[in-house]
């Protein structure tokens, strides 16, 4: 893409609403707007990221066995007052009254709705295990929306739920995820604590948090330093038993939320105790048969007998993601973008705009990046240098590839990989070879 | 995909509320159930296919130069106040208030937000002309939602915005969308005829509809019969004066609905007019400078003067697209999906489960096809091999290889083209290349 037809409002300063760096960053480098009170609009490069994590969520969930559908945003307040929670749900819910006047609300999650669908399609054993898995936008009515869109109104989630037999397939279904949630966070470049968690309205008695450590995090969180060790994520999910073992070998260092500390687990840990700030980037529950019991759902057993199957639940906040994903990775010339999620993996500079011998090799660098797959953002306009190196740093794409009339004298682009720093003058043919490498 | 792991809830049976063909095939091939009034959960069949029409409007919407965004679902009511459309919008405005009273609404469309945003953002006669572009779900509250996602509420839409400096220029956006459209409908397998068309609450004075014709459309149309030909779309779209008198070509031919009926044009006409009921898949207009104006867009120009850019807007409902492609493409068996839309490639039946080299040969063909990157829905299901038949031809994928213990027995398989029903015997050597031939 060429800078001279895109559209990348990018500003000089922090606007004053920001308190965070992710919020002040994604405004400065042109990802987001806002349009409302914690409502956003998602500008070109902002949705390439949100585009690229939401592929991640996606392929995870899918190599996991969970199937993609989607729900829509709006829906009946009747399929809410089926499990009670229509009246339980307090003003985050945002409720809406139609032409009709018709109860209907948007969407701040989707247990009803997803139990509805598969109670109406679901008859017997074999329709079950199933997990479904949908990439919606959702609404929450915050009191106080803040933060950009670590706590916005409108926000796109991931949401999966799980349909088994038993108690024991339910479990295997929650491991599963536990493991592709791990997955996930990783290929961002994240490394995220699951915690114990309250589970709050939802219901239920087994769940967890994914918690990415961050000093602006919304909650205090208390672990065992071990969990700042890399963890390999290679066990083979199908088996059962083994991957009940992974997960509780994975889970037996401790860590926990503000709600869940274990002052006993605390003092063995000793010095190995480390709090921090955390910002929670997913939450999984196994609830049992509260929905499929309050909303009539059951399937005929192999033995003629009714069953009711257990559930579980299961949430990514795909754009709080992204502002994890800064929080955790920028320094004070802007983004720092993990290579799996940034909006282009190479961003081109011609210094020298007026300059036929610049603006030739820059186009042919362009063109042969365009042509191997690789994603470039060229930055092909009439501005000074300085402007220019100050955007890519702001804007974060792993590499930069910079055209200049010296460097092209003796035959060389300079190549920097903006995470380090760490700047190397290459021939062109080179310098692709370089950022193409996996 | 195993259909033993799949959801796919299938009905033999037509619900009673379902009207036309494409809202009664769309609910017994499992693509979609409704939720609410006009409100649709996509299953994962429908959302497959809603992802490929939405793949081929991204692509033919870049190849045109548009850039992609992603404004929010609600919007405040103070933008829609600016243009003076929050009082004179009808009731199809779903409008909403949140907890602190705030007024807000349910995006119908989104001039106002991208002038909005637009105009925070441009500075200068260099940051135009762009066009930018969004596939978001909208909402209009239709006073009686009927014909399946055809006319539903929640709808999802492609809708893109222009702004150029000065009428020529925006004469050249809208002719690159109207090309770009006719190559998103070719591409889907839909001839689509562009027809003059009303502009109705929106504004301006140059806009088309695109029409796919078809006994049960909403609206009565009349065209020379010339629109009956495929007509080649080559046109360098940088030229604008190439590009003007392609357009100008290719609209000689009468083509209006109702509202727009020319009766002297039809009388020359003679025996060359047809009629014909149509479906809108597509509606462009051209509306001059009606919200940057009202709203106060305007740009630097080059000598210091301020310009106030010319606008357009161009629509694609997404979700219709599908129903659309199914009352132009169907049986009296179900769908038959055009190639480049279909969900799934292939749909690989294995006639006999319980058979060891049967299900040996299909799993193999499976792994083969899958590994080659064409994508494969495998009936695995231990189920008579009548309803296996019966549900491949309703869900309408374009090719079907029947794996089957007397062919097994000579070496071969059946492969059928859905569309023509033609079925030839081959190895399954060839079965995988003559179903992954492009």
């Amino acid at each position: 893409m060429r800078l001279s037809r895109y559209f990348l409002p990018v500003m000089k300063e922090s606007p004053a609403e920001a308190q965070i760096v992710s919020h002040k960053l994604m405004l400065r480098a042109g990802l987001v707007r806002q349009t409302a009170a914690g409502i956003y609009a998602w500008l070109p490069l902002g949705l390439r990221v949100l585009q690229k994590i939401s592929q991640i969520v996606r392929e995870e969930q899918d190599r996991a066995g969970a199937i993609e559908l989607l729900m829509p945003t709006l829906q009946s307040a009747d399929l809410w007052r089926e499990s009670g929670r229509y009246d339980a749900y307090g003003p985050e819910m945002l409720r809406i009254t139609d032409r009709h006047d018709r109860e209907i609300l948007y969407g701040p999650t989707n247990e009803e709705m997803i139990t509805s669908v598969f109670r109406d399609a679901a008859r017997s054993y074999r329709d079950l295990p199933r997990t479904l898995y949908h990439i919606q936008w959702k609404f929450r009515d915050e009191v106080r929306p803040r933060f950009g869109v670590m706590r916005g109104r409108e926000f796109l989630m991931k949401d999966a739920y799980s349909f088994d037999l038993d108690e024991a397939g339910a479990r295997h279904s929650y491991n599963r995820m536990f493991v592709a949630y791990l997955r996930t966070y990783k290929r961002m470049g994240l490394r995220a604590i699951p915690m114990q968690a309250d589970t709050g309205p939802i219901g239920g008695d087994l769940s967890h948090e994914f918690i990415v450590l961050a000093p602006t995090g919304e909650s205090e969180v208390f672990y065992h330093t071990a969990w700042e060790q890399d963890r390999a994520l290679d066990v083979n999910a199908d088996d059962a038993v083994a991957l009940q073992e992974f997960v509780g070998a994975l889970t037996a260092d401790y860590a926990a939320t503000d709600e869940k500390r274990d002052l006993d687990r605390e003092r063995e840990a000793g010095e190995a105790l480390c709090t921090s700030r955390g910002i929670e980037v997913g939450h999984i529950f196994y609830f049992g048969t509260k929905y499929s019991d309050s909303m009539g759902l059951k399937v005929q057993g192999p033995g003629g007998t009714e069953i009711v199957p257990q559930m579980g639940s299961y949430g990514i906040g795909v754009s709080r993601l992204m502002g994890a994903i800064i929080e955790a990775s920028h320094d004070d010339k802007g983004i720092v973008w993990p290579d799996a999620v940034a909006p282009y993996a190479v961003g081109l500079i011609n210094m020298r705009a007026d300059d036929a011998a610049c603006a030739a090799a820059a186009d042919d660098l362009y063109a042969t990046l365009t042509a191997a797959g690789v994603e470039v953002l060229y930055d092909d306009r009439d501005e000074r240098g300085g402007a220019k190196f100050a955007t890519m740093d702001l804007i974060g794409l792993p590499w930069q590839i910079v055209v200049g009339p010296k460097g092209l004298a003796n035959g060389v682009v300079e190549v920097k990989r903006r995470a380090t720093g760490e700047k190397v003058e290459l021939s062109p043919e080179d310098a692709v070879a370089r950022v193409s490498a996996k």
